[in-house]
């Protein structure tokens, strides 16, 4: 045990931690007397407590052990946070690490940036409480919880040196997405894709009871990551000395583990590997007060959100929030001034390696245009309106086909769906590609290859992810699916467009690619399969978005669509919702028409 | 082997599958000339070929397979068809036991009765092709896939008798709200909810490729069974009379130990038990052509709809299709007159044991009316509009409270949500109920016990499919949830509102309590969570449904709360969306204005 770490290093990321912990309670609490220079007082603390303490503290320890490994091994790596609402701790790292201040440098290294960090949190006018787009490297804003781990894979397919570290929530793999999204691993290539590091957060509550992962034998937690395809390592405790050191010695095998599975793949093909993922099993609100009123509250759900309330009438309370904001030793951690001691300043990454900087988590500084054919070259001949008869998507089929083998030496352009690529009339794309498949396979097989850029799985929730988290870290593509069922991620739709018009305002996050529906079969064609298949509804659904964000598109026939497509595929920061017809339709309008 | 089944018995069950399989090809391909009395002709076809076969053969073998222990054990059993695009087999089945006939008169046993069984599926005027509300024995129509198992937990809680066969698509598995719906068992209490029987339909294919869960290894499948807390039984195979003599067994298995199970949770409090469920590995389109134009049919994804097209234009077609359908020996099935044959028919239950007739599947048959107290008795003193501050839901949880209480007895009230009931401030319920918990507890835990009535798991999806488990089993219940992710169901609402509409033109089909709704948390008030927590589109989604479906209600303050959800958990077959306040503010009506 005694290898990973010095006494020394174990001192320093110890301390690292307690700095993050001490500036994520700062900011659920304090307004002022940042440093604790002051007996702490009434006036200091802020009118309206907000915030989740709970989850943070185990946030911040992954976030310095991340650090660590990143500078061991040079790694290029970021962070998803499944559980979002620990915003404090993602706004607390990213400070440590100095991006925080970069971007907003309002919020400076000093006591008086301090002070403004701590007020601006979850404050009128201020930051939200979630790693939201205002939180410098994160792509996943974790308030509507689930879409954490098809997040990171979307980042890392084509991103060969890319480790995505998802830490997902024990309550958050309660959800469906969250649930079948472990099954990503077989269509990730790790010849072409990088890495994803899970991490099971399970500090064994949500926000008033005990996770179901928390309460299964440990035997049973092994079989489903086993079952998903993984091998578990497990790093269980509370004892920060021993914490540090098991977690140090994980990360190290599991990063080594990383590399030989890339390395084997990169010499020849193989088989669907083992990916390793971690299980850190810790208390929840690690390091908080042990219980309040009497009531357990560090290891339990109640220290979910604000563990002390009511400061201004429980003496008490905030006799306790002092005692236990100066149990981090602040006096330790940051000089008189309030800057960050130099010597644990040290154990950050450097520029872009610091997953508050990595241009990956801002995707629009990596973005490259796709190259694209000139749509008119596809033009179905219409010498008269209403004569041709024609299948729009097939038409579509082919220019598609055309941009995603002019972008496969770019490696940035693939298509997302569930199982309906084939009968959506796309099959064009299968001339130049494939279904991308890790898993077995048998002779008989079609269209199936490690390599495909066609994404298949039948989950609407991890198409839609994986899309999402590919276009935030910079590519294009898009999501083609039956119309009557693209409300099974409506509210991903949802959060998708908040996160962009948020972004509008954020002059540091680069506009990225549009994310762009192609619907089909839509209602006056849905005679086949009858009632549960005929939903227009979609479409109000959408326009009910702000309209700055959200377009939708209708286009008739079949030159309308490749005009249509040839310029959502252009457009930024767009959501596009196309409705096109895949059955044989009469064409009205010719290309110049069009 | 030779145990369970005598050769004649096993003779029988497989001439019964033939007839299920023959009446289900008959569904997608006649037109006229049922018993095949003629040679086939391209006039005896229909127009235009619709209906998925893939699926079919299996869940024939599934229902005739169920039939048998039904009769064995007197088993009072539902089937709950994943793949609900296999309607021609549920309608098939449900023909053969006699239900079909029953509630639809013009469709009788006999040659005139098969012809038009034939032609209204999937025809202008017709039967859908799903397993929807006009099928027998269905409360999952399948069209969406994802709901099966959740829907199946959701009928047999409070039903201790009840069994759930809940078959799977390995498709549907890799939907999210599937893939988390495996761990409802942790809150089911074999002391008095009934058994799920999960059989996992692992034909291999969707509609264009191969699933998941087929193309892994069988450790590794085990292995992910386990970890969900079951155990799997596997039925593996192609060979029809193997495939019986071992289906047979492990059913015998199955049911001894899921009896086995309930007898001792029914005698004492016990751990939660692991559950017995099969992994069914069958040919996609099983029995059906091997190859079609020299390419793998069978045991491939190209069964998934209709193997056989263009049979106009390919006489050869036409040819393989008269030889499929009388490889399954029509003349051994029916008699002269179209009659199904005697000793085959005996094979299927009586009465109600009958899966199609079972009432737990056409609920309003047994709903009992809650046993309500007056809601005025709760009502918040209003001296004068504007003065009184109060948080609306917690006076509406008194009320709810009570309601609970008044029906502990009946056993037909349940609360739904994510982990939300107390934030939502309806911690009265836990005066008189708990959570529902089978999974590990520890000493400081509130409010968990294995017959709890507040269902809290955090997936909008698994209480969504609950709830409508329950309700149309005839039982009441509510779902409260965060208006914001609400939209995370959209989906599954659209999906009810339309059973509730399809089922109004349906005379055998009794009315179901109402879906009720509670949201919270809107948006004025949630300056605390930010912008991904802030949505009010719930309700366009909605009223976007049909008005005779849908109520919204906007209750201003506590008493109109009140006096709405009274009204709503005594209504029928609507889904009821009640927006209300759960943080202070000022009331405006005494209870006589409200
Ligand atoms: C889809 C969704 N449903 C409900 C919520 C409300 N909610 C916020 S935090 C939380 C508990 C999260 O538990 P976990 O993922 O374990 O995070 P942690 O315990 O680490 O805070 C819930 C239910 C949400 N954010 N998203
Ligand atoms: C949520 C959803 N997405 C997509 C579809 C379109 N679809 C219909 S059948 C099917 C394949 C289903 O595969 P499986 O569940 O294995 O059923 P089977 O192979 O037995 O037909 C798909 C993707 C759907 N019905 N529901």
């Amino acid at each position: 045990m005694a290898g990973v770490l010095t006494q020394e290093e174990l001192k320093k990321i110890d301390a690292y931690w307690r700095a993050a912990n001490y500036l994520s309670v700062g900011q659920i609490y304090l307004y002022d007397n940042p440093l604790l220079k002051h007996p702490l007082d009434i006036k200091h603390v802020k009118p309206r407590l907000l915030g989740h303490w709970g989850t943070t503290p185990g946030l911040n320890f992954i976030y310095v052990h991340l650090n660590r490994v990143i500078k061991k091994y040079d790694l290029n790596m970021i962070y998803i946070c499944g559980p979002g609402h620990g915003g404090p701790g993602m706004v607390a790292n990213t400070f440590l690490e100095g991006t925080y201040s970069e971007l907003y440098p309002d919020i400076s290294q000093d006591e008086e940036g301090l002070k403004k960090l701590f007020k601006q949190f979850s404050f009128p006018g201020g930051i939200p409480s979630h790693a939201a787009p205002e939180t410098p490297g994160s792509i996943n804003e974790g308030g509507e919880l689930g879409y954490s781990l098809a997040h990171a894979y979307g980042a890392v397919f084509d991103n060969p040196d890319l480790i995505a570290a998802c830490v997902v929530g024990d309550g958050e793999a309660e959800t469906g997405p969250l649930a079948t999204a472990w099954h990503s691993n077989k269509f990730l290539n790790p010849a072409q894709d990088g890495a994803v590091l899970p991490i099971l957060h399970l500090n064994g509550y949500k926000i008033a009871g005990p996770t179901v992962l928390a309460r299964i034998d440990r035997s049973e937690l092994e079989s489903l990551f086993a079952g998903y395809g993984y091998k578990p390592y497990f790093v269980e405790g509370s004892e920060p000395e021993k914490m540090h050191r098991l977690m140090a010695e994980t990360l190290d095998d599991v990063i080594g583990e990383i590399k030989l599975i890339q390395d084997e793949a990169r010499l020849k093909d193989g088989a669907r590997p083992q990916w390793p993922m971690i299980v850190l099993r810790t208390p929840k609100g690690w390091t908080g007060p042990k219980e309040v009123d009497g009531k357990k509250t560090e290891d339990f759900w109640r220290s979910h959100q604000v563990p002390l309330a009511d400061l201004a009438e429980k003496k008490e309370h905030l006799k306790l929030l002092e005692s236990w904001m100066k149990g981090y030793k602040p006096e330790e951690l940051f000089g008189e001034g309030g800057e960050f001691k130099r010597e644990l300043a040290e154990l950050a990454p450097q520029g872009d390696r610091r997953m508050g900087a990595n241009p990956h988590a801002n995707g629009g500084l990596l973005l490259k245009d796709l190259r694209m054919p000139d749509f008119r070259d596809y033009a179905l001949e219409v010498p008269k309106p209403g004569v041709v008869v024609a299948e729009a998507t097939r038409v579509l089929g082919k220019f598609l086909r055309d941009i995603m083998k002019l972008n496969g030496q770019q490696k940035n352009f693939r298509a997302f769906g569930p199982d309906e690529t084939a009968s959506n009339r796309l099959s064009a794309l299968f001339d130049v590609t494939n279904r991308a498949w890790m898993a077995q396979t048998i002779t008989e097989d079609e269209n199936l290859a490690p390599n495909g850029r066609v994404m298949e799985i039948l989950s609407e929730h991890t198409c839609q992810g994986w899309l999402e988290g590919y276009l935030l870290t910079g590519r294009h593509g898009f999501f083609s699916t039956y119309e009557a069922f693209v409300h099974i991620v409506d509210s991903m739709f949802n959060q998708h467009a908040k996160w962009l018009k948020v972004t509008r305002d954020i002059p540091w996050r680069r506009p990225i690619a549009s994310l762009n529906y192609l619907l089909t079969s839509h209602v006056w064609r849905q005679d086949h399969n009858g009632f549960s298949h005929q939903d227009p509804g979609f479409i109000d659904h959408v326009v009910n978005k702000k309209a700055e964000i959200v377009r939708v598109y209708l286009p008739p026939d079949a030159n309308t669509l490749l005009s249509v497509a040839d310029h959502c595929l252009r457009s930024r920061n767009y959501v596009n919702v196309i409705v096109a017809g895949k059955q044989p339709a009469l064409q009205y309008l010719d290309m110049d028409a069009a």
